[in-house]
């Protein structure tokens, strides 16, 4: 038997992402990359052989279960985990795991976002593979890290501890987005790699640690043993939630356990987690553009341009932006200033909810 | 009874406007200026108190018949001349004279195009009331000059003797769009104003011209005489414009004649050639920026937005750039460029008509 599960989380409406990204239709629906695949059918893509597609379970809002099942029609009720309101991370994973648990109490899960990308699918599942085999029957946390290629300040850091082991390093510590000096730093140090945010771990050693770091979350989430599965799971899950605080799994759990390791991996990464992140792992032509569109340049470079193909763009003289209409919105945006698109959104969202 | 007659030039396409200025649709049919009225309403509307409806004659192509019609639903179809080819203003004005001297042989009559900007509607009242004294039954040409305001080399500019008059002066030259440094010293002389390139001229004057000056367009539209008012006026009309040449009545007459003269004026006129026109004659913004939708600007100056008001624009961090979005097209570029727009209309032409 088969051990190994997938958890996607699919819950988030990648604000930065704006305006493609939209509350009723976030970028993991979306085919970011114009390959024909959205993001969470890639994500789902990236397991086959890793796991049974009957294993692969995805968390996300009400909101969303029809769009994940229309992208994934494969899944059956019981694989489309509906939360009520959004609480971060960990209630997601402990809400995935617990259930899991119920069905296999060997089970083996990965956990992984629905909406990043990865580009060296093979050296992403050697990873996995390597992450699963020191997993199995071990309690021990694995997240992968990412060889970082330059001091990001909008990822998180995981020192770890070189002499530790071959494929798969003992953690020391967490930093969650640093300041530039700060990242110049650790990646001259080369202890530190990015923080992927996927996880993998064999139920029983993740259970134990939210007993341990969250207790609150667990009792809440083991209280559903009977349930889940059964007709009740919905109403028990909505309570749970509005029981539950919100909290990430990084702040809850990994930063604080003692037995987090680390998978050094290097397959292509990007949570696509802002426009910038879409510009950095995406083809350029001779300008240092990105298009995706139908679309004319003169003089222009270093930009990232994604409009609608039925629409022609013609752009005149611009260096360095981003230029992205999607539905009913055109926003044009220094690249260097992408940490505005947030206040774009709630700035948007005052001119009607149709715009967010 | 009232002489006075009024013809519109509203035949063109207005490239240099794309994407708004579309050969389906070009600018005299747009509400340009979002007052609720097209140029070519607005360009009628200037005429009311001056002569009366029925006077009023459009000429334009055969695709525009139904949006003049539709736009200025008043006029007959005898006020709708339709050419079926475009060969300028010369023979388009010599079209109109011809036809309106058949009915009025005693017409003064006033050319204007169809798509000019004309912000101080009084003082034009009491410019073409000036040029019409002067014109009625006098042997003379009289063309409107604008006192410049600015060395724009994308205007025409007219020199006249400063002692030969008091508000209406003897013409000495005519200078299609100078360099930069002539426009500098036509503009510092006093001595030059710009050509609105509209004109007011008695019938039996401009006819007279038109047999010294262009004796073949001459003689192509006087043989319409008998057939101009009847059903045969198609199919003439489409032959006379077969024959006759392509020339401007700038060219082809007002420099080579010998009695024109300008009534100097200054009431708020641009001929809207180009974007930069409608910023220069339109209200900005404390950042200076002219905008048009459904906008939302951050650290953005300089700026002419003019989008759809369906759709939600995001600007951050432009400066001197036009925005414009039209239909299935959409703009960015640098407003010292506009010069560029050409070339942007010929290359879009290419990847199809639709954008056009």
């Amino acid at each position: 038997m088969n051990h190994t599960y997938v958890v996607i989380m699919a819950g988030g409406v990648g604000t930065r992402f704006w305006p493609f990204s939209r509350t009723s239709y976030p970028k993991q629906f979306h085919d970011v990359l114009g390959t024909g695949r959205t993001l969470l059918q890639q994500t789902a893509d990236r397991f086959e052989g890793i796991c049974p597609p009957e294993h692969i379970f995805i968390v996300t809002s009400w909101l969303y279960k029809d769009l994940c099942q229309e992208q994934l029609p494969q899944l059956s009720d019981d694989q489309v985990l509906c939360e009520p309101i959004a609480r971060n991370t960990a209630p997601c994973i402990a809400y995935a795991c617990y259930k899991i648990a119920q069905h296999d109490p060997e089970a083996n899960i990965i956990v992984a976002p629905a909406d990043h990308i990865i580009l060296k699918e093979e050296e992403f599942q050697r990873t996995i593979k390597t992450a699963l085999q020191a997993t199995t029957g071990q309690d021990i946390l694995v997240t992968l890290g990412i060889q970082p290629s330059r001091p990001d300040t909008g990822y998180g850091y995981i020192q770890y501890i070189p002499e530790s082991g071959d494929a798969i390093k003992k953690v020391k510590t967490f930093t969650e987005k640093p300041h530039l000096e700060l990242a110049q730093q650790f990646v001259a140090s080369g202890e530190f790699v990015w923080n992927a945010g996927i996880f993998v771990w064999n139920v029983q050693a993740i259970i134990k640690a939210f007993e341990q770091y969250l207790p609150e979350v667990a009792e809440i989430f083991a209280e559903g043993a009977d349930i889940y599965y059964t007709e009740g799971e919905k109403a028990f899950v909505d309570k749970a939630y509005s029981l539950t605080k919100s909290i990430s799994i990084d702040n809850g759990v990994m930063e604080k356990a003692g037995n987090v390791h680390v998978v050094l991996s290097d397959f292509g990464w990007s949570d696509l987690g802002t426009w910038k992140s879409l510009y950095e792992v995406s083809d350029k032509n001779e300008d240092f553009n990105v298009i995706d569109g139908h679309i004319m340049l003169y003089d222009t470079k270093n930009c990232i341009i994604k409009t609608p193909k039925d629409r022609l763009v013609v752009v005149n003289g611009l260096d360095g932006y981003i230029v992205a209409e999607y539905d009913n919105v055109l926003m044009i945006c220094r690249k260097e200033e992408e940490q505005k698109v947030k206040n774009f959104v709630a700035d948007a969202k005052e001119r009607g909810t149709e715009f967010v």
